[in-house]
């Protein structure tokens, strides 16, 4: 299976995220990319894509406020990383708004997901990344995986959120459908819903989206994720979003699989976007599933029974020192 | 003028607030109703009118949350003011959310208006003595005056946020219709938009809102306060928004009081209220107008020129020291 990953990911690396009322240090910091890269060894850089496949998925206004929001912070004479402190909640409209402050709440729904001097860099090369990934599997490999970083699915069309920035997934897929696959899914098994994903795709009928996530009335995102949450429109049906208690392990979570699987093979599926969180795992810091290293190669196992070519785009997963050792035996699986 | 005020109103005192991307200390403090009471002399303590007239603007669930949103705080284990760290964007809805950071995060919209242990009490009898000031006005007093803190016109029906948990101006405002009084007018005077009062009674055409405030493109609240917001369905036309630009002193405010007290007075309006905050005051530390002490008789002048009964409700205001001796000056220009 090919790897790719570009070290210009590293440099994206905020110094604090505000969690439950109180700043902390940061949660994905560069030392997870640097784990995975240890034990899954040498991966391939990928080529240069260029902006307009972002583009297919993120309006250019909100490209250029990623671009600019942390030089717009320092020009605002404010140290640190770029943050918000007002979102609005029902009057959310393009709006010409000149002050950062402003901005940082239109494009974004949360005050744990910064924007530091490295973060358009480490996300434009993470979605180049998920390009590379499914070139090669758009070009005729079975498999191939997309170290990305920062993650991505819990940023929409035009907001950040949840340590995401540009929607690597999402990215990936339009990708696909450019180069003429007709239906694509998103299997989604980090252990938070991806919020980001499911709304680019809410109401198209050519992208699935599936997900296995911990339940949103208990865990981040709070806001999406929940069952009623179906599709609309085209999209009506397409979207299937299977939330699980706190505690869940691999006995318990394999019938969910199963299910999101099910899904999958039944709408006649030509390509499979995997979005891989090992955020499941029993010892992640934030998270509260209790699947074992050994559990991974028989979800990978699971999922390539489908038999459909398929890109893996990394997600979440903080448990550091386990977390190449997590994202090694799921692709082992494969 | 009958002034009224209630001591428990002090029990809300916030530690902290998140403030361009740092923790700054809360601007809306006890002190500012202090400076207030130490200028305009004894006040009336308001009878206790229940929760009735708060539910003619609150939904049940909203108030509940305000009620129980510290002690669930402390109950998770945390520590200080409860505040929220993320926001729906785009997925607003009702939701039954079990944990405290995310109904923290469905019903408010900044990190800046924190949940203390006694904030509920003090937003009770804040609202308790905006319903006294204007049980004095429908009972034939010319005005009345209602030191309300917290503020209020930020908060909308079912959000929390710019330091407001109760609207005031719209219980006020929803008190008078169920006096038998068929036109209201609002009239927001605070440097900043009063868009939770402009959300309440968007859709209404009852209750004429009509604010002069800060640029939005520039100032919070941001996301509200445009020129193209004037109302829908039945309240289109209702809303009147006039944002003036940094530096703004008496002399370019006059003009614009004068246009929105001729919309007030075309709508034949039966009762006025006055979201009164003395931010507009040139030596405000997070305003940005150049109002003299001087100035708040001559706006107060305009608008008992009106010849309307008059309900005067306290917003915000943060240069302590002064505050006072503006709220006396502007009490005494009617």
């Amino acid at each position: 299976m090919r790897l790719f990953f570009d070290s210009r990911q590293l440099e994206h690396d905020p110094s604090q995220e505000l969690h439950n009322g109180a700043w902390m240090a940061h949660s994905e910091h560069p030392g997870r990319t640097r784990s995975i890269v240890a034990a899954i060894g040498a991966t391939e850089t990928p080529r240069d894509f260029g902006e307009a496949p972002l583009l297919r998925v993120h309006p250019s206004d909100y490209l250029d406020f990623l671009k600019t929001a942390h030089s717009d912070w320092q020009a605002a004479g404010r140290p640190g990383n770029a943050i918000g402190y007002t979102w609005p909640v029902v009057a959310r409209r393009p709006l010409n708004l000149s002050r950062i402050d402003a901005r940082l709440g239109q494009y974004s729904y949360d005050a744990a997901t910064p924007v530091a001097a490295g973060t358009w860099t480490a996300a434009y090369w993470g979605a180049q990344t998920a390009l590379a990934a499914t070139e090669a599997v758009l070009g005729g490999d079975r498999t191939a995986f997309a170290l990305c970083r920062p993650p991505g699915h819990h940023a929409g069309a035009d907001y950040l959120g949840g340590y995401c920035y540009l929607n690597n997934a999402a990215i990936a897929a339009e990708a696909a459908l450019a180069a003429g696959r007709t239906r694509v899914a998103v299997l989604d098994v980090d252990y938070h819903h991806g919020n980001g994903t499911q709304d680019i795709f809410y109401e198209r009928g050519d992208v699935l989206f599936v997900s296995i996530h911990a339940d949103p009335s208990t865990d981040y995102p709070f806001y999406w994720g929940h069952k009623d949450e179906t599709g609309e429109g085209a999209g009506a049906g397409a979207t299937l979003n299977l939330a699980l208690p706190h505690g869940t392990n691999f006995a318990a979570y394999r019938p969910a699989l199963a299910k999101a699987l099910d899904r999958i093979a039944a709408l006649g599926t030509e390509l499979l976007i995997v979005s891989y969180g090992a955020d499941t795992f029993v010892g992640d810091p934030i998270s509260h599933f209790a699947l074992e290293t050994t559990d991974y190669p028989l979800m990978a196992g699971d999922i390539a029974a489908l038999g459909l070519p398929t890109v893996i785009v990394m997600e979440g997963g903080y448990a550091t020192g386990a977390l190449g050792a997590n994202v090694a035996a799921f692709l082992s699986g494969f």
